[in-house]
Formats: structure tokens, C-alpha cells, sequence
């Protein structure tokens, strides 16, 4: 494969800026269009994702591009779960025992902007603003494009496209009407939707609650969730049923409902919002949907990555974070199968990929219920208390399903979900047969957990085998 | 709910025909339109999906509209499955230990005119052929048809839309389309397509092979099956991957190719196939896909059911069996909920049923792969002489996943798949671990499998609820 091939890259959200910004340093040609306007120009809605957890594998996508000292600035450390229960008590469960796991709160314009600027050293990387995809020719690597403010269509043929224009992805569309191939496809909605409040800054500029943790307020059915903001702020996210719920984004329909259904649920929050009724009655109720599908490319001229590729559900803070790695898995498919044409990078890179892809969307959907449901359950705590001592004690012997999924880079998704589902397995049997007693000590406990996972991974494979 | 609301059913297939029969046995007036020319009148397509396996949750829809004893002229048990290895040996595995549990083969299309000829018994059940659903009023229970012959259009408006229009579903589409709710929905296809072909009555007019069983090639990755018919002909499916195999559609692209692979793969049945080249080259390949999505109803005005609202792939003989068994629990639905209002009664056949398609779609794809590959696996083949000794000896004490799924109507798919599957790891467990030694009496053995089958439920509910 020539360098200085032309690459039309659809997106510049983080996933696309980031691809861009690597395929402009690995020497191609790159075009990237965007439907949006720059966020540098312009002020940012309210109400839409505006923090986000980076963890290790996001890193690693910085680190591949040379940014990981500018993103530190960026960064909040949490540490942690802070977990407040109706009666205003809070229990602070760190992600790990060992202290150097934990997870960043980050503004998505922030970083966003730092990858367009880094974009913006490359003469060779052109980016596009207000430029909506209206088609794309998947054969022939030509997309077509409207200008929002002047309306003027242009065309664009490319030696390849890459598509990381998000979940509502227009490549993929054109995958998903295309007669030439049969197309896989799901979407997946909850029956909860989501709408982003705020903690402001306290008066004295402060934050109003620790700032080094990610807070949740777990309800069983519904949930509040916090993150912090650089400027004092927190950033709080509300996940409640659309509807048929005692509590519902439908029955929540007046300012006395609303601050009625606030005091009873998260009495500690109230006092934090001084907006609430007026934030809430302004901000959009966002859908949580998990978007697979397959095949990733179509006849060797294009591909999607990201977003576009698996949406999934943001209750594992892996979002951002598999998109990034995305990337760093395609630089790697570049690495060992350039020279064998793009047909061959793009299916290596689906094979390689989408079964860890897969497995984060699972995941995501699980930590839905843990975090609004088995976070305040006593078993759970347990087990997470337990976990913990393994991490603080034996360091390099154990790992969560926490920790596997989000600081263990080195392994994928896949790996990090089948072990950590068996881990749990295992503990949770062991705690209701009371096998994990106080006589014994912790190595012991540990044995015996490391046993039962080993025992439940045979038992499935041998299943699994017929 | 008034008698005498109208129902406009679309689809008049399996579903849709015995649907609107008992509908009309219900007293509502029934409009019944289909897209497809009445094939009472027209010869028919080679070459899809001549016929079918008819189970007992089938059975319990021929039987609720009375018409249990017109099907059986038209059935040819089947006991067991036939196995065929590529040394032309057989090997006969039943279906179950109990004599009295076995499939049926029936042709689809003798199946749709029984019942057909049944809904012209009532008057208010009218059927109108060559009518493609082109629009669909959700809110307003209106559908647009064009007449395949006229090409003229005509608007129905009625109390109720029952979609039972099949896999490619235009209500369902509407319900995709729709921005007034989220819709789930997925579309998941195997690399494998299908393609039929024929074994002709032999030359006295009798069968080439034994006429009472499903015939299995089982080849690791590909398969070809044969089902009787009543003519002394079998139905024959091939199953092989669309491309990128060492045998596929793509790859089987001359007479010379298609020979050397069912002489290399399936020897005994080419004598049996003197059309085989023609045939192939004739009929065309099918896809095998998966189909789920929700909500299944819309504006308490419109309700999908059938192959519309869970299509599933061919592999346990269940498409149709889940079908009629809709009609069955929606006629349960009516029933318990009728006095509530078509809201309630939809929301209820949802509840209720969803669960139970979702594991029955699941199910098929194991047993695609449990049909191609692991009936020829000798720790399968131990596994199923076991289970076919425990239900000749304990035959009110063991139940098979497979004698769960499609003889065990009393309960639903999804309580069948459960133990079903905790049954077949309790037992390849067992053997894997030579627990089950020869020195075992059947009763011993038998409460060994009971017990480990426990103990594999009660350890997943452990971890399931946190």
C-alpha cells in the first residue's frame, strides 16, 4: 500500500479526529468531514454528554498519537465510587485496592478541541466543518456532502473511506440499505433514558461534594449518577424509565413532581441543585441504545469504526474508550497487514475486534443494573470489599471484573468479560454457601476463589465444546 | 371489547390463516389480505421451503381451531434423526426414549390450503390475494394495498392491524420507521445460506431412504438434510457458507465443482439425486436469518406476531411450531384481558411471549451448529444414548433439551432452554470427568445428571440476581 494514499475520513467527532490525526502521522493523505460545526468557534449544548470517564485503553489511543502529556491537564482523577444512600450516607468504594487504578473525568469538548489542534499541525490532514454526508458509494469510495450554511453539494472520491461518524452513522446506513450484501444489524434500546443536570461550583469556587470520585445515587429502578467538572462543577446524569414506572420521564411532568420525586429519592443532592426544576424542564431526555453489526467494510474501499460500528450503553465509561482503541487495534492491522491491500486490513481488523466490542456492549448493559441495582445490595458489597483486600494484598494476583475491563489494557474485552463473569460467579456461590468464612485467612479466600473460577471456565468450556 | 370489531390481518401464510380462523371463530369480522396469489390457483415456486417439521406446539394451534384431525392425512412422522457419515454408514438416533414423541413432515403449502379451505367455512372472514401492503397507519389501524394485477389502491381502515405478514414484515417495517417510539430491532444472518434440491420417488414410487426420519449429512461445516414428502419424494436442503470457505456458493460455481463436492461430502445421496446439477444451478439461495425486535404492538391499534416479529433460522424445525403457538397464547390473552381494552391484550402477548421467542431463536442457531458438527462428535453421541435410555426407562423423570423444547408443551421455550442447557453441561461434565463409569446403574446415573443439573441452576440464579 503507497503512502499518500487519500483517505476520506467521515467524522471528527473524538474517534475520527483521533484516526485522523494517526493516519496523517503513518504519512496518508487525509480528508475529514465533519457535520457539525467547529466546537472551537462555536458555544456547546447543553445537556449532552459533556464528561466523560478515560481510563487505560483511551490512553493508549493518546499515547499512540503522542498527546499524553497534554490530556493530563484535562484529566480528574476518580478513585472510586461514592455511593449515597436515601438517608444521606455515603460508603466510597475505590475501583481497585491498588492505588494507582483509576478512572479520569474529562470534558468531551476539551478533548475534542485538543485532538482537532493536534489535527491541525498536519499539512497533509484537511478538516471540513458543517459538512453533512447525504450518500455514500461504498464500491467506489465517494461520498457526497451538503454544506449546512450555504446548502452547495460537493462530491468526494477517495482511495478508501473510513466512517467514524458516530451511532446515527450514515456509512453504516448505506451498509444497512445495501442489496450487494447481506447486512447484520441491532439496535437496542433500555425502557430508561437519560437527561444531564448540574452541581455548579460552590460560592467560594469549590466543589460541592468530593471532587475525586464518580457519585451515584442507586435507586434499585432509578439513578443519579456524578461527574466532576474542572471548573468546580459536576456533571449529573439522571436514568429513569421513559414511561410505565412509578417514576417516569412521562409522570415527571410538573415542578412539584419533579422536586417531590428529588427530595424523596436523593435528599443529599437537592441542595446541590439550585437549578433543578429549570435544568430539568430545559435539557432533552436522551435514548440508551446498544448499536452491533456486521461486516464492519464493504468491497475494500470502506470501512466504520467507533461509534459507528457499536454503540453502546455508557454505564461502563467505555465508550470513548473502546473508540480509542479502535484505533490503536487498526494502526496495529496497518502495522502487519498493510502490504497486503485494504480488503485484507479491514477484515483483520473486524476479526480481530469485534468480538471484544461485542463483549463491552454486554458488559455495559450489565453495569446498568449493577450500578443502579446491586451497588447498595449487601452481597455485592461484600463481594466488592473482598475484591478490594485481593487487589491491596496481592497486587499482581488479582483482578476484578473492574480491573480487567478497565485497567487491563493488555487483554481485550472478551478475555476481561469471561473472567470477570466467572470471578463473580465464583465469590458469589462461595459467600451464599458460606465457604469464604472470617477463620480463613485472605490468601486462603483467595485460593479458594481462584479455584471456583478455574472450576466454572472448565465446566463452560467443556459445555461449550459440544 | 365488543364482538363484531373488525380486524384487518395481514399476511394470510401459516400464521395469518390460522390467525384469522380462529379470530373468525372469536366472532370479530376479519378482513385477511396477502401479498402472494392464492395458491390454490397457481403452481408453485421450486425450490422454497417445500416442507416443514409440525410439532406438538404446533399442534396446540391445528387443535384450537379444531382441525386436529384434517392435518394428520397430510403428516409423515418422523422418529429420529438418520445420520450419514461420508463413509455412506447410518446411524439412527430417536428423537426421544418415549415411542410416542416424534416430528412431523408436512408441505407448507398443503398446510396454508387447509386452512385456507377452513377460513372459507366463515362468512365473516374475507380473503383477498395479490394485495402488497404498501403503507401502514399505525395510530389509526388504516393499511394501503396495491393490487398486483390492477395495480389500483385501496385504503382499509379497522378496529385492530394484526401484522402476520412474515419475516420482511411491512408492518414491522412501519414500526422501524416510526419516530413516535424506539424500536429495537435486530437482523442477524449466519455466513451460511441454504439451497433445496430433491430426491425423486424411486422408480416403483416408493422412498429412496427411510421415510421416517430426518436425514443429517453432518459435515462440520456443511450439511445437507432430507425431509419426506407424501409423493415419495424427499425435500432436501443444503447448507454451506455464502463464500471465504473451502466449499461454498461461491466457490461451487460449475457443473464439475458442484459434482466433486456432494461426491466428496455426501456420496450416498448423489445416486439419489440424478437432477442434482440442474437443480443447483436452478434454485436459488436463501438467506437464514434471525429477526427479533420490540415493542410488538403500537398505539394499542396495531400487533405483529409470526415470523414478523421473531423470524428464526430453520435448525430446530420450531419457525412455524412458534408460530402457531403465538396464536394460541394470543387467543390465551384475549381471554384474560379482553375486557381491558387491544392495548392491554397486546402488551400482555408480548410479555408473555417475547421471552419464550427470544430463547427459541437462540436455541435454532444451536442447533445449527449442534446439527452440522456435534451429532457427529462421539461424546454427543454418548450423550444423546443416555438421554435416549433415561426416557425409555424414567420416561416421566427425564426430559431432553430436545424432548423439552418441541414435545414439552406446557412449558415455554425459555424454561426449556434453561434446563435444557444446565441438563446437557451436567452431562458432558459428568462424562468428561468419567463420572458416569459403566459400573453405574441407569438410576445412579440418572441422579447424578439430576443433581449436577441443580446445582448448575441454582449456582447461575446465585450470580444471576447481582
Amino acid at each position: 500500500m503507497a503512502k499518500q494514499e487519500h483517505i476520506l475520513i467521515i467524522g471528527a467527532g473524538l474517534c475520527g479526529s483521533l484516526l485522523a490525526l494517526r493516519m496523517a502521522q503513518r504519512g496518508y493523505k487525509i480528508t475529514l468531514m465533519e457535520k457539525r460545526p467547529d466546537l472551537r468557534a462555536v458555544h456547546q449544548d447543553a445537556g449532552r454528554s459533556i464528561n466523560l470517564a478515560l481510563s487505560d485503553r483511551g490512553l493508549k489511543g493518546i499515547r499512540l498519537v503522542g498527546l499524553e502529556d497534554r490530556v493530563k491537564d484535562l484529566c480528574i482523577p476518580m478513585n472510586g465510587r461514592m455511593l449515597h444512600d436515601k438517608e444521606s450516607n455515603t460508603l466510597f468504594s475505590p475501583y481497585s485496592g491498588r492505588t494507582d487504578e483509576y478512572i479520569n473525568s474529562i470534558s468531551r469538548t476539551d478533548l475534542n478541541i485538543m485532538l482537532l489542534n493536534a489535527a491541525d499541525e498536519y499539512d497533509t490532514l484537511q478538516v471540513h466543518f458543517n459538512q453533512a454526508c447525504t450518500n455514500v458509494d461504498l464500491k467506489n469510495a465517494t461520498a457526497t456532502f451538503t454544506d449546512y450554511h450555504t446548502k452547495e453539494e460537493q462530491t468526494i472520491t477517495a482511495d478508501i473511506i473510513l466512517g467514524a461518524d458516530g451511532a446515527g452513522s450514515a456509512v453504516r446506513k448505506s451498509m444497512y440499505m445495501s442489496r450487494d450484501f447481506l447486512f447484520s444489524f441491532s439496535q437496542d434500546y433500555l425502557g430508561h433514558g437519560y437527561k444531564e443536570l448540574t452541581f455548579p461550583p460552590a460560592e467560594n469556587g469549590g466543589y460541592r461534594t468530593e471532587k475525586n470520585a464518580l457519585h451515584i445515587w442507586p435507586r434499585g429502578r432509578d439513578m443519579i449518577i456524578a461527574l466532576p467538572n474542572l471548573d468546580g462543577s459536576f456533571t449529573v446524569t439522571l436514568f429513569i424509565d421513559y414511561k410505565d414506572a412509578p417514576d417516569s420521564f412521562a409522570s415527571l411532568d410538573s415542578p412539584a413532581a419533579i422536586t417531590e420525586f428529588f427530595t424523596r429519592q436523593f435528599p443529599d443532592a437537592i441542595p446541590m441543585m439550585p437549578e433543578l426544576v429549570k435544568e430539568y424542564e430545559e435539557n432533552p431526555v436522551g435514548p440508551l441504545g446498544t448499536i452491533k453489526c456486521h461486516p464492519w467494510s464493504a468491497f475494500g474501499k470502506t470501512c466504520i469504526l467507533g461509534d459507528a460500528a457499536h454503540a453502546i450503553v455508557p454505564f461502563y465509561g467505555q465508550g470513548m474508550n473502546a473508540s480509542f482503541e479502535d484505533v490503536v487495534v487498526f494502526d496495529e492491522m496497518l502495522d502487519a497487514f498493510s502490504d497486503q491491500g485494504w480488503e485484507k486490513v479491514f477484515k483483520e481488523f473486524e476479526k480481530t475486534r469485534k468480538p471484544d466490542t461485542d463483549a463491552i456492549a454486554n458488559l455495559a448493559v450489565d453495569n446498568f443494573h449493577e450500578m443502579k441495582e446491586h451497588t447498595a445490595h449487601p452481597m455485592f458489597q461484600e463481594k466488592r470489599k473482598l475484591e478490594t483486600q485481593f487487589e491491596k494484598e496481592f497486587p499482581t494476583e488479582y483482578y476484578s471484573k473492574y480491573s480487567l475491563v478497565t485497567f487491563n489494557e493488555a487483554i481485550g474485552y472478551k478475555e476481561a468479560m469471561t473472567r470477570g463473569r466467572a470471578q463473580n460467579k465464583a465469590i458469589l456461590n462461595l459467600l451464599d454457601d458460606g465457604l469464604l468464612p472470617d477463620s480463613l485467612s485472605l490468601k486462603a479466600k483467595l485460593k479458594k476463589v481462584q479455584q471456583a473460577t478455574e472450576d466454572i471456565l472448565h465446566d463452560d468450556a467443556i459445555a461449550g465444546n459440544i
